[in-house]
């Protein structure tokens, strides 16, 4: 935490993972850190990100993560929460995030392939 | 997506970045990914991730992600879609993941102090 | 469940309340039945409900309400699955789900004044 | 609202839903309530009710919503807002709540058949 500036052009997943780890550990919180707690606490960090955005429409919520600093700033803090749970996720499960994320693009490049999906926001078996 | 090998030593958060954005451009699906849809697709994933452990117990939902790799691929397949979504909601936002995990724990930090915290699964608030 | 014809006009919560609790006595789930796994298991449904609409902007989601009626089963199938949960949450703990409602509405009311609040969508500390 | 003394006992689902329905229509919000902002909201609100016992154990959670009258407050607003969007969900697209119970509690009937469920937590496509 100390040594500030990291960036996502030069910051690997594996350096995040081994930061929310030190951080639980210093805490002695890996005891807490079952794979279900961790899912609910991702899920929950989830409504708070969308709590942002309940009653506008999706163009107003572009605008209101474009503007206002401040608003911004509370957005950013709700999508690290939702990472920091899925990196410990990650951690306690022995997931390799990046491969998975690799694996599961894969699978969703089958399952919306570029000439059926284009343009389209249906869902897979409705395509 | 065709050259297997991402892993997490050294996967930079940019280059995921990169592909869910490449994944979304050759499919025209900018137009649906406002932060308000991304942020409700993100947690209906969180919401797929949960069902897993929904009747487990935390130390149950521990042997079953370790156990059994149908499931175990079928979980990262849930986790990964949700990162999916937060890198996709960075790339639309502009939010530089990395730095704001940064930022977000150093906020923890100061709410988790370790020797309060350790060992206890409190809110800061009732630390 | 074999005595059709249940409907919102005659139909009490205390009604609802007693089926979804001999659904699970039938079945001995009330083991299950915790009410961290049931708040988990109602936000799973609230995930499968938001994904109807993930991709809509808000007014196709009410012509999408309207129309169809194959997707309209669906949708109410997952609010009811998402009720059911908050039945048997209420089962369990020993709320009155219509006191509770009751309170809570004159909280919201106290946080929400008519000439304050209308026709504007702000949370109240913005207001 | 003003009437203090609902309970489960004697109120209908229908009565509910024409408080919620009046609650919106004096702000004038139904503008805002559509079916996808009304899921968004719920599963929110969800989250709030999840937050209670992210790192609790199922038999904790229990003690919990048994103890302390403060927090045993706090988790009956939570439950109440999620129901609330429920109600205001079946209100803005004609859903009879009470119709939809029965219906899908058969479903759920078929799909968890008494001798196949009894005891057990397994999802009805692993029983």
């Amino acid at each position: 935490m100390d040594n500030a500036g990291l960036n996502d052009a030069t910051t690997t997943v594996g350096e995040l993972k081994a930061r929310a780890l030190a951080f639980a550990r210093e805490r002695d919180w890996e005891q807490f850190h079952a794979p279900k707690n961790l899912a609910m606490a991702l899920a929950a960090e989830a409504g708070e990100l969308m709590e942002h955005f309940l009653w506008d429409t999706p163009e107003a919520s572009r605008e209101k993560t474009a503007g206002d600093a401040t608003r911004r700033a509370r957005i950013e803090e709700e999508l690290a929460d939702v990472v920091i749970y899925a990196l410990e996720f990650a951690n306690m499960t022995g997931i390799d995030g990046a491969a998975a994320i690799e694996r599961k693009m894969a699978l969703n490049a089958a399952k919306y392939p570029v000439e059926k999906a284009r343009g389209r926001s249906a869902k897979y078996d409705e395509l």
